[in-house]
């Protein structure tokens, strides 16, 4: 699979994909070595001809007539979300947020690993959230460089987050993960995604809404 | 408008909602009186043509030549949203991630308020997250029906997620926001809205290796 054949593949796919290595993953760890796209379909409440569409994009995969292999499955797209490399990773906004994803994160998921926190507040520099040592704001952008850290996760208020991100642009980071309730405005060689809290709870309260006047 | 006019609007079109609310809010404050398609379309980085579809599921709000009134559209895309109700909400789950959502979110969204706190660990039962009482797990289902709660905000690991599931299903929870990393199964009164925070980081390492690639 060449960067080229990906060319034409949209983030709607790309977003389904961290979905497939999760039931995946829990597929494997139950012992299923084998899985046909109709069974994976019911469990995963899509339609089969989604799943091999979908799939389709890269390669197919090799399903054969009695279906496609779990560990073999779970391996490739873990390659295709770039699993298999470490990322490094800095907070930015040692706040409540922060110090619980540097927790929550470092505990789950060993392909990312967050190496360093920055925040504004002197009374945080002698802390550290776990492990991770908590440094003044203005050794961003050298720490980056040093260390080579690949996405910087924003959980700073909207205003800070914009003039964060000015500085981040001038830096070799890769990608930020963006709690701040903003769109940011990079360069096309910083990836992002955001996380709007906000945004998510609202949809909610539009569905119980819809919901209860449809009663 | 009813819920009947509502009833063809796809989750794609509510999900864009709260990002027009966050931009008139910002409006509104900047003390921007009227806008247009055209400009709101500049801003956003979306087509005039997507906003005015948009906004014609739900009567059009009204625009005239000379564009929109900010505030009369952040009001009616607010109810639209059910904000114009006060949501309350229970925390299930009193860790890092579930601590910093309360912290976080009792200071940012007036309309959403976490009234209580439930967990397993005898220890936090003393405890306080800000003004917010721990409580013991067994308490939960009577609390919600005795309290009017809307909302269950789900930060507990995956098998627990699925059990507690089980038990928010009999009582009259209105909505679950899930952070636990499954899909939950609900009967259809439950409304679910959920962040998979892993999801998001692994979408983010697929472009960051897309690019990488692709240079």
């Amino acid at each position: 699979m060449t960067a080229v054949e990906e060319r034409g593949i949209s983030q709607a796919v790309i977003g389904r994909l961290p979905r497939y290595y999760r039931y995946l993953g829990d597929l494997k760890s139950e012992g299923v070595e084998r899985i046909s796209s109709q069974e994976l379909s019911r469990i995963m409440n899509v339609t089969a001809s989604q799943i091999r569409q979908d799939f389709n994009n890269f390669g197919g995969f090799g399903q054969q007539g009695y279906g496609y292999n779990t560990s073999y499955l779970y391996e490739e797209i873990g390659k295709i979300l770039g699993l298999n490399k470490q990322h490094d990773m800095i907070l930015i906004g040692a706040g409540n947020l922060g110090q619980a994803l540097v927790n929550y994160m470092n505990l789950k998921n060993r392909g990312f690993s967050f190496k360093g926190a920055f925040d504004v507040n002197p009374s945080l520099f002698d802390k550290r959230i776990g492990n991770v040592p908590i440094y003044p704001m203005d050794r961003m952008p050298s720490y980056i460089s040093e260390n080579h850290i690949d996405i910087a996760v924003l959980t700073v208020p909207k205003a800070a987050a914009i003039e964060i991100t000015g500085v981040l642009a001038k830096t070799p980071i890769k990608a930020i993960w963006n709690f701040a309730h903003v769109d940011l405005k990079v360069p096309d060689r910083i990836q992002v995604e955001s996380v709007h809290l906000q945004d998510s709870l609202m949809k909610l309260s539009y569905n119980i809404r819809r919901h209860e006047e449809g009663k």
